[in-house]
């Protein structure tokens, strides 16, 4: 459990350095992400795993954070899931809105691996306009 | 994994019959939900979970469909994971808009159960947009 929090807690500062190399160095090829934004079917394969980075990394160095505050690990001997609970907003903003993470992870070569992340901010609609609003786009 | 696509394919159906017995039956009591719209600490506790509910299923009855259409399934021994995309809308809705799903699942006394949920809608605006707009909430 410590190496799976320790390999989640540097990808953090990797993500938050723009470090592209080192967010990307404990995947598996076959990585799913479940980002913010769409495509809806999740970005599948590491390259286009990559691809989603260099935006987020322009918009950290303009002056945003992107601290793990809770970090939950579940591992067995060779599967293990986690979750998180970030705050990744302008370092000047206050509000109490957070980022959830979760990861899937498997052991691969005698080293844990990221084969799974699913990245959301909570709505502040409902559930039912929430999908409605989506629908309408 | 056999064991668990039933179970999570047997939850799904649940949660569109609105069955609330079934939807929370193979839970742990520390189930921690990242739910579509806040708490954004996520909601903790199997008696949290199930009032997040009845809201949801009054809305499947007035004519929604919950209908997992990719369910991938990774299991250890004791720890196991999984994620889903799902069609979750009006019936007559044809959007491409779809629910992503992440579970967490451990071995408890010989019976899978799940501890962890993540449910989210992709973000149509982009992850810094969304998280301007948030903060500005």
């Amino acid at each position: 459990m410590d190496d799976i929090r320790k390999l989640i807690e540097n990808w953090a500062r990797a993500v938050h350095e723009g470090d592209l190399d080192q967010v990307t160095a404990q995947h598996t090829d076959d990585i799913v992400m479940f980002d913010v934004p769409p495509p809806y079917e999740g970005v599948r394969g590491i390259g286009a795993y990559r691809d989603t980075w260099p935006g987020f990394f322009e918009w950290q160095r303009s002056g945003a954070v992107f601290d793990i505050e809770e970090l939950d690990v579940v591992a067995g001997a060779d599967v293990a899931y986690a979750f998180a609970i970030a705050r990744c907003a302008d370092a000047t903003d206050d509000s109490p809105v957070r980022l959830r993470l979760t990861f899937g992870l498997k052991m691969v070569d005698g080293q844990w691996r990221i084969a799974h992340e699913h990245h959301s901010f909570p709505s502040e609609l409902s559930g039912e306009d929430e999908i409605r609003a989506l629908g309408d786009l």
